[in-house]
């Protein structure tokens, strides 16, 4: 198997396993409860808490775990929205390619009577701070822009609207769930308020994840109940989760340069490669993506089919966010960034993991230009674009 | 060390370890994704499901996973709270010692608008399924009753108390949390509409728990996003930790009856020979409490000094809630069932495990016996009581 779906899930790593046991089995006490026993999984709670600060430039009290990426991104939001209903400031901006955390609690949002302005990503699948800064009113309480999209990889200028946000005294979200672990993260330095992440994108755990919320920020609970987590978040801690994810974070940041490098190489690789079959485009700027993140559209090509096949050749690989793949509609991501509905029908996301070898890319190249090949042999659009009866877009 | 916390947390069952190992080693894939190693984990998701449906009662289709107790306590009662706005029916009947996943909610859902009404639990711990009748109103849209109460392990008539709901059209919540994989519960005998439960309390892993709901109750979410759960619950499916949970769960429902049996041996000789301590009172019902459960206060002794002592002698041991241990409020439950402040403060609550045996129990009621005649040997409050200048209420 050539697992090429890191951005929807990742292996855990065996340090994030022997950690979790490790844990599971020896510190299983409840952190809150006042015994040796209960005090000892406690210290392990807090020191995960320092270890996964540290990883992003942050204070350890500005670290709230949570039960994953959606449920930071909501808190967030929820917690933004409410300070700035206290101020009178309705009015929050995010961008069109938003993973649906963030989207559909904007649509929840909105019914409460918040307005919200989603940016446009435009071709190359990158926010313009001008265009935050020029959208920002006297009433906007929140600006949410994603670090990396979760489809086409493509790297916001975090920074850049960090500064414009902190300029204008404007809260600034980042679900940075894509990027932590994966590129630099730095809350100070990329100046971000609150910062959604997951475990399991990193080699972590599944239902684990963190939201930072920078000192003085005061956040709204999503989950109500015991005093946990300050009082921000109720429910007994899964220690050996998050001690498992904070293992995890501090490998892969450790790795992050080297890993980097070699992903960046075979994703170049897969993106010329895949560049040679014909009537192809990549989605989303070059360069400026996610080093193991490619993702193409292929004319005349059902997407499904495409994944079905390549899951034959042992090759697993998604056509969007796996949050979504029960759904028929095209992926939102790829309608932000302009393809037509029939052209973001056949997608393609590949996310490279970091042992991935250049005979697995070749493979891959050569699976699926077979695959695009054998599909384009029976499909009546393909045949109406070789005819001339419709004309190519790509 | 003799582990008597119980009900603060369980120690991770050897099966339930093992499981989340083995399925974050094998079947790590998205179970969102369409290739062959996704819909692995999508089958174990299932399987899951199956099983704890099972346990219960329940068809799979009414089993919605949640990262724990306080989750799903939060997500019923918003979502009967949502339904019941829409009819026009803003109040909600539970009792003075639900937990505070419960309270808390509904604090939150007064400042909405709701009407709460909370239910006595009288001297014994104990709802009186007539004054739920007497208490339900037109407008009442949710009962909400706990199975069996955290510190004093009390259960409640929920058959009784169903019953009534479901002639008078009431939704009825239960937070099963300490019941469920202890007691048997049965969602269509005990006519209950929506169950909470947490794995941690049944051996399972911390951070996982699920929230039954039966068939056509629309649910609200509590974390919006992707379309996992049926659209009810955002956030990558926690598979290796559910998978646990059912295996811990299926393992607890088929001891269930040989650990009650000998679980209510050690806990009835406890009783009697912490009952030897003079001035002493076991908290709730001597018969109608949890087989693992005792809770003893003691008069003119300070709660956290006990527990701080027993720690020394190896004996893990609470107060009351470890979810609320930061406080120094007395405990609300023994408020709750009229113990006054003072008397509260002295509070032990013994939550035994299956492995104890009837030499750990004689060690921990020679144990409490020696730190409570240690502590009072100093108390201010005892020596007042022993003079006459007070007078003892125990």
């Amino acid at each position: 198997m050539i697992y090429a779906d890191n951005a929807a899930t990742t292996k855990m790593s065996e340090a994030a396993i022997n950690t979790m046991v490790s844990v599971a089995n020896a510190n299983w006490g409840n952190p809150s409860s006042l015994y040796t026993h209960g005090q000892a999984a406690k210290e392990i709670l807090e020191k995960a808490r320092e270890d996964i600060a540290g990883v992003i430039g942050a204070a350890p009290r500005e670290i709230l775990f949570t039960s994953g990426g959606s449920e930071a991104d909501n808190q967030a939001l929820r917690s933004a929205a409410a300070l700035g209903r206290k101020k009178g400031k309705m009015h929050i901006i995010s961008t069109a390619f938003e993973h649906h955390a963030i989207l559909h609690t904007l649509e929840a949002l909105k019914k409460e009577g918040f307005e919200v302005t989603l940016l446009d990503v435009h071709e190359n699948g990158i926010v313009i701070p001008e265009e935050v800064d020029a959208a920002i009113r006297d009433d906007t309480c929140l600006v949410s822009v994603m670090y990396a999209n979760n489809e086409i990889g493509t790297i916001q200028p975090i920074r850049e609207i960090g500064n414009i946000c902190r300029k204008k005294n404007v809260l600034f979200h980042v679900d940075a769930v894509q990027a932590v672990g994966h590129i630099p993260v730095n809350v100070v330095d990329d100046n971000i308020d609150l910062l959604s992440a997951s475990a399991h994108k990193f080699h972590g755990p599944k239902g684990v994840g963190f939201l930072y919320t920078k000192k003085g920020i005061a956040l709204s609970n999503l989950i109500e109940g015991g005093a946990q987590e300050r009082g921000k978040r109720a429910g007994t801690e899964n220690v050996p989760g998050i001690a498992a994810m904070a293992a995890a974070l501090k490998e892969a940041d450790e790795k992050m340069k080297e890993n980097a490098l070699h992903l960046t190489k075979m994703r170049d690789r897969l993106i010329k490669g895949l560049g040679e079959i014909p009537h192809s485009a990549l989605n989303g700027d070059a360069h400026q993506r996610l080093p193991g993140n490619v993702n193409y559209c292929f004319e005349g090509i059902e997407g499904e089919s495409l994944l079905l096949l390549l899951d034959d050749k042992g090759i697993c690989a998604s056509s969007g966010s796996a949050c979504t793949s029960g759904s028929l509609d095209p992926s939102h991501v790829l309608l932000a960034i302009g393809r037509v509905h029939d052209v973001a029908h056949g997608s393609l996301r590949l996310s490279i993991g970091e042992d991935i070898n250049e005979s697995d890319v070749d493979y891959i190249i050569q699976s699926v230009k077979d695959v695009v090949n054998y599909l384009r042999g029976f499909s009546p659009v393909w045949r109406d674009l070789m005819s001339g009866k419709t004309e190519f877009i790509l």
